[in-house]
């Protein structure tokens, strides 16, 4: 049973138990929403969009489970889903001995953090993701923390999208990069974890900043590894262990998704034992 | 008919017919989530929270349409909600005249940005909230404008809560505080508009800046005035005439929201009068 324990921690067991840092992304679009990785034709022959994209991850999550240690879903591909759908989802995942993150980017303040963290606290996620502008990570770790069970914070610090370094790099606050600021703040209020691109312009150094900074503790969720190219084994050397690998696309629209998974949790740890 | 016309364009000529500057914030809270300002019970004797919510909603904006030119949905409030919830909101909102913002704090990359505002743009809302820390307004702008019809695109600039000004105003990139660089990017990408407070660390002068960087024809949205008591005198006095005034809860969870709307409306056009 998760319990009251925190989502690094848990992270860290299943992690070690599962023998993977592999987390599955869930992008599912539409096939009317753009060309190519799209849901298959086979699941859209319903009218009814939240069915399909249900099916379509209720598939891909059985079929890649054996592989993974945490399945993220992101929030931008699921919009308009019910409660129901969600908590159907997010049961699945711990059925199978996995954590869920909701990845929704949330940036708000007050009341508005509270109404967000019940609504999601009340689907079933084991943690979300947060955007760091507001300055409030500590009242986000706070409400977020006190909900039975708690729900995790992994806070967006670097991301891998070039125009991302003006405001996370070169902007400075007393000096510090923002992202920095941003990682200290996780250690300091105790949220759960960064999310740190491993493309473009983040540098090995980056991610070693940002490890010192955060606490070795910390989760280190990193997407843009798979289609994107990010390079895993510059996120291993310098991000240390307790690290989660999100591939999304490379595996959730391939022919054969469960050994895409295993090949991915394969490399990933192969590259692990040679660096660790 | 809205046809192709930009948000603020549309927004600055109905402001006019209606004589309003008032936004109409929908935030509805259900009552097992808080102890106050919530969804009157009336409403929750369905077991369906989307219909409890959805029927709340249509109420508030049908008794509150004569006094206001827009209606902003606070996302945090509404999750859960389907496409079709959505749909006959935003339809609701256009019938009666008015437009509507999806206030979502939209910050993502890439292709998760074309997902979010397909979804989005499908569900009819005018205009959406974007939070910035990604630095790809200019790509936001062009995937939002590029729908049919546009979508507006507001960015959060300046936010009220104490915290936000370390990240907003403490944090410089060249020397410029960030939430100036924000404001200058709306105008150089031909955003819509930004969202300002109106309390706490937020100044007149703040104000006169950001309406200064982004220019005379974007939107100011201000919430954070009613029960959170900003100051509607200080913003008109430095934003200047293209304001759009959001008051939530004042109306919402008041006894007699009608009276409520024509009250705030009567307040805010005659500080208007006396300033402009």
């Amino acid at each position: 049973m998760a319990g009251n324990r925190e989502f690094a921690d848990r992270l860290r067991e299943l992690s070690s138990e599962r023998n993977s840092v592999l987390c599955l992304g869930l992008d599912p679009a539409l096939p009317r929403q753009r060309d190519k990785y799209v849901i298959p034709c086979k699941y859209v022959t319903e009218s009814d969009d939240n069915e399909a994209r249900l099916k379509f991850c209720r598939d891909i999550i059985g079929l890649a489970a054996d592989f993974c240690v945490a399945v993220k879903f992101n929030e931008q591909y699921l919009r308009g889903l019910t409660a129901d759908c969600h908590k159907e989802l997010a049961y699945l995942v711990r059925g199978l001995g996995m954590l869920s993150i909701y990845d929704c980017k949330l940036g708000d303040i007050g009341d508005t953090v509270e109404s967000a963290v019940f609504h999601i606290s009340e689907w079933g996620y084991d943690a979300i993701t947060v955007n760091p502008l507001p300055g409030n990570l500590e009242w986000v770790v706070k409400v977020a923390h006190g909900r039975d069970p708690p729900l995790g914070v992994l806070a967006l610090t670097l991301m891998s999208n070039p125009e991302s370094e003006r405001f996370m790099k070169s902007a400075t606050v007393d000096g510090v990069p923002l992202y920095l600021v941003v990682a200290q703040d996780v250690r300091r209020y105790g949220a759960d974890g960064c999310v740190v691109g491993a493309t473009g312009h983040v540098t090995g150094l980056d991610i070693r900043l940002v490890r010192e900074a955060a606490g070795d503790d910390k989760v280190l969720l990193v997407p843009g590894v798979g289609t994107q190219m990010g390079d895993p084994e510059k996120v291993f050397r310098f991000g240390g262990e307790s690290v989660l690998i999100n591939v999304g696309r490379d595996i959730i629209y391939s022919e054969d998704p469960r050994r895409k998974a295993r090949k991915w949790n394969d490399t990933l740890n192969e590259i692990r034992k040679r660096i660790h």
